[in-house]
């Protein structure tokens, strides 16, 4: 079986190249690679032992093994990437339980809640947000519940075409059982391969797709819940109007009122027709005016992915210094032309230039739309060679209205880019792209290079990151869009929050989870 | 200034005429029809006196004259109007207030709460679920909180293409605001004319189209919501991530945990290409499976409603005993008569055979779209005509997947067609339509025609209405798509909420209005 890096992004064994080293290297100024840092023996850890043993019941699915609690210590984040190769993991999980069934996560609740073990939810362990990693001291022991072995697809519905499906299934593997029914559930958030839907629900995940069926909020027609008190089952509704939406209460949850164990989720027929292009603008803001036009458009692109130039020209080969669109529409029933047409006279309408990416191309021909799905793929691989190389590399990523875009991302860029510049003697790099876009908004995702020092780099990255955040609190935009708010964005989601809604939302937790045992640190204090 | 009706819906002068009475009796077994009920004077209605005074800061808003007491007890539901017809008034609120500023909202909470005085608060007051109505006996007075003062549309973005506007805008209030900007909300259900955005909101509303932007939940950007313990204030954002949705949990939540008082909301340029056309069927299982196939299909019509044979024949002068679907597209932006071929092909593929309605169609020329439109705006006028002649008339409307749809609604047809024959001595009408259509699911609606009997009426609807809810709950389905839950299904929706989605929420109720003061009696017992 293929292992899991248990420090860093994916496989083992799909670590970045020498060659893929190289180019991102040549792109970087000099002086910022240092010698690689090895990745430390599982041996060398020194994990600090156990502190609770498993009670009998459950001991055929709890692990004391060190790789097991090691790779289940940090999520997969920048900042987790540099600790992990540091070997700086004082606070792993006394036990790593795999349950085999809903009724192994009702008992692993049980007992944790007896004994003040605090229970950490996971699932494909891809948070950037510090989501899956006990930061707490108020417990005895930490038990890690990782979820992957519940991975199957229970139940399909061809006629309302919905299936239920187990949260601990990864993307591709409940994929691949859709496919059997000739269905997708078409939700490919980066982390597609290292992320299960459990995860995906947690954390409001959003998908590839810029428009429409993308954030897993959408898909769900009811879920199934173990919480310390009770299982809760919503009904299988395509809509309903009876009360607060018990399902928006846990999606987003992250954990902190209860594991969701299974849902009935929208399922879709694969598209079949397809059009793709790359547009092309001179400016950023006269590119955000074009895909503002788009998105009210009410086409609907499924694509609509604005690069800025230097993300254009670091991950598509765009070379004249122009911000890069790559726009597609996707159906399963109809033809597709008519709206790319249509999206592409009003890209045109604000100085767009384009060019149809058509079937026939050649795939291993490069063009633009293609360099840019590829190195899309191959990034969380690079950015743990270039940590290793004691680069600081990191994204986050943000949603406001369209009123507030452009002086956002010019304020993030120049404010991000001055804590860079103060922090690590001499300017980084601050890249940007549009990941959604909606009629009255967007969500930018920002990319950050900038030269690290050896063991400041966690420090120096989270003032990059305070500044990020300020940044975006003051400006009116969301501390985050897709990624979740874990423990790393804490601080800010809490002044986000309305302050009535944080009343209501902790006395449901406390009304869950009474004695404070499910990811204890994320959401609350 | 129009006066409102105090005992019935819309406008006093709106009655159904003479014709409009004849036509609908015309179609009614003979007998039903009993001498019209006179409709009491309201010096007749002998209100129980005040309980309580305003305090001083308030008394310029609070008003205990009898017309405001008595309009302002029931909503406007079928059990409302026969109740109010009867002179049958035993709980009127002791006061209405209308507030002139989220401040008076603020005063009026306060001097609730520390008075044990319970507050509805009122919208339009088109409840046809017991939502404005109090029902309670523990609390020392009532004071009814009519929010239609607050009816401004404070601030246009055109940009994003939102708007911050006052919870109190009825309707036409708002629109009239947002077509001085080229705007619309676009957000047209049937009580328009008489309910308002926080009614909208606070109760899930469902639009007039059949797909995509309908429902008032997915139009807002963010909401400010005046609760006993303080004003919760969400951030305007076209989408987040960070954790549970604020909104989603005031969404639905009836007035039971605090006053929306203004929100910002998604609005739209006016549609400017249309295409419409109508379709029949020989059956409504046929019919189902084509509106399937095009609310599957990602075409997304504006209108997808499927009328059967009875409603058919009744609203919209089908006389061959079709079913008939009102189909239609709208874009602000570009030409919809691809969708609508392929929308008809779909429709043709499952035996639909075809009419398109053309511009050119002269208005006032019957056909079967235009007639349906018309017959639709006038209903709740007939209905209290109806009621006054002693017939029993409602409606009530539910959702479910496509797999149990069918099923579902033979059921109701004929366990409500047999609870009516049962208590009304011979056999009444249930028809059906579909309001919402969804990838996974439908919206059906059901209006129910029977032999009242004087004195009974309001019994014998709430043994009908019990029958058709135990129908709804036994089949999977949901006991209000866009009605709201109010006081009347309240027995229903506690069996549907999942147990600790109920703890939850009574959490949040006694953490935002621990006092009880809030609409005592909707959501919870």
């Amino acid at each position: 079986m293929r292992r899991r890096s248990w420090w860093g992004w994916g496989w083992a064994d799909a670590a970045a190249t020498d060659a893929e080293r190289a180019a991102v290297l040549a792109r970087l100024p000099p002086g910022w690679a240092r010698d690689p840092l090895p990745v430390p023996e599982i041996a060398d850890l020194d994990l600090r032992p156990p502190r609770i043993a498993a009670p009998p019941a459950l001991a055929a699915i709890c692990s004391t093994d060190p790789e097991e609690r090691a790779g289940h210590t940090y999520g997969k984040s920048y900042r987790d990437v540099v600790r992990a190769l540091a070997g700086d993991l004082p606070n792993p999980p006394d036990l790593v339980a795999r349950p085999r069934t809903e009724a192994d996560v009702v008992a692993l609740l049980d007992w944790a809640a007896s004994a003040g073990v605090a229970v950490i939810p996971y699932g494909g362990g891809s948070s950037v947000v510090g989501g899956v990693e006990y930061r707490g001291s108020g417990h005895d022991a930490v038990v890690c519940v990782d979820l992957s072995g519940l991975n199957q697809v229970l139940e399909v519905d061809p006629v309302s075409r919905a299936a239920r499906i187990q949260a601990g299934a990864l993307g591709p593997v409940l994929e691949r059982q859709l496919a059997g029914h000739a269905l997708t559930l078409r939700h490919f958030p980066q982390s597609f391969e290292f992320s299960t839907l459990g995860g995906w629900l947690a954390t409001r995940a959003g998908g590839h797709y810029a428009m429409r069926y993308t954030h897993i909020d959408d898909f769900v027609e009811s879920l199934r819940v173990v919480t310390p008190v009770g299982i809760s089952e919503s009904r299988r509704l395509p809509a309903s109007g009876a009360g607060p939406s018990p399902d928006r209460m846990f999606l987003g949850s992250e954990g902190a009122i209860g594991i969701i164990t299974e849902a009935w989720l929208r399922v879709q027929d694969k598209p079949v027709h397809k059009a793709a292009a790359a547009v092309r603008f001179g400016t950023f803001d006269r590119a955000l005016d074009g895909v503002r036009a788009i998105a009210q458009s009410g086409l609907d692109p499924a694509n609509c992915r604005l690069l800025d130039a230097a993300e254009a020209a670091v991950n598509a080969g765009v070379t004249d210094g122009s911000c890069l669109l790559v726009l597609g529409f996707e159906s399963a029933d109809h033809p597709v032309d008519s709206a790319m047409d249509r999206a592409l006279r009003l890209a045109a309408e604000h100085g767009g230039t384009y060019r149809r990416v058509s079937k026939q191309d050649d795939p291993d021909q490069p063009n633009a739309v293609g360099a840019w799905r590829s190195a899309f793929l191959r990034m969380p691989y690079l950015r743990d060679t270039l940590a290793r190389l004691g680069v600081i590399v990191e994204t986050f990523e943000t949603a406001c209205t369209w009123d507030r875009a452009p002086a956002l991302c010019a304020a993030v860029r120049s404010e991000v880019g001055a804590a860079i510049e103060r922090l690590c003697s001499g300017p980084g790099i601050v890249t940007c792209r549009l990941t959604h876009v909606y009629p009255d908004g967007v969500a930018p995702y920002f990319t950050v290079l900038a030269n690290g020092s050896r063991g400041a780099e966690v420090s120096l990255w989270d003032e990059i990151k305070a500044t990020a955040s300020e940044t975006l609190l003051r400006l009116g935009a969301t501390i985050t869009h897709h990624h979740a708010v874990g423990r790393d964005h804490l601080r800010w989601y809490e002044r986000q929050r309305p302050d009535p809604f944080g009343t209501a939302l902790r006395a449901v937790k406390k009304s869950l989870d009474p004695t404070g045992i499910l990811n204890p640190g994320v959401l609350f204090d």
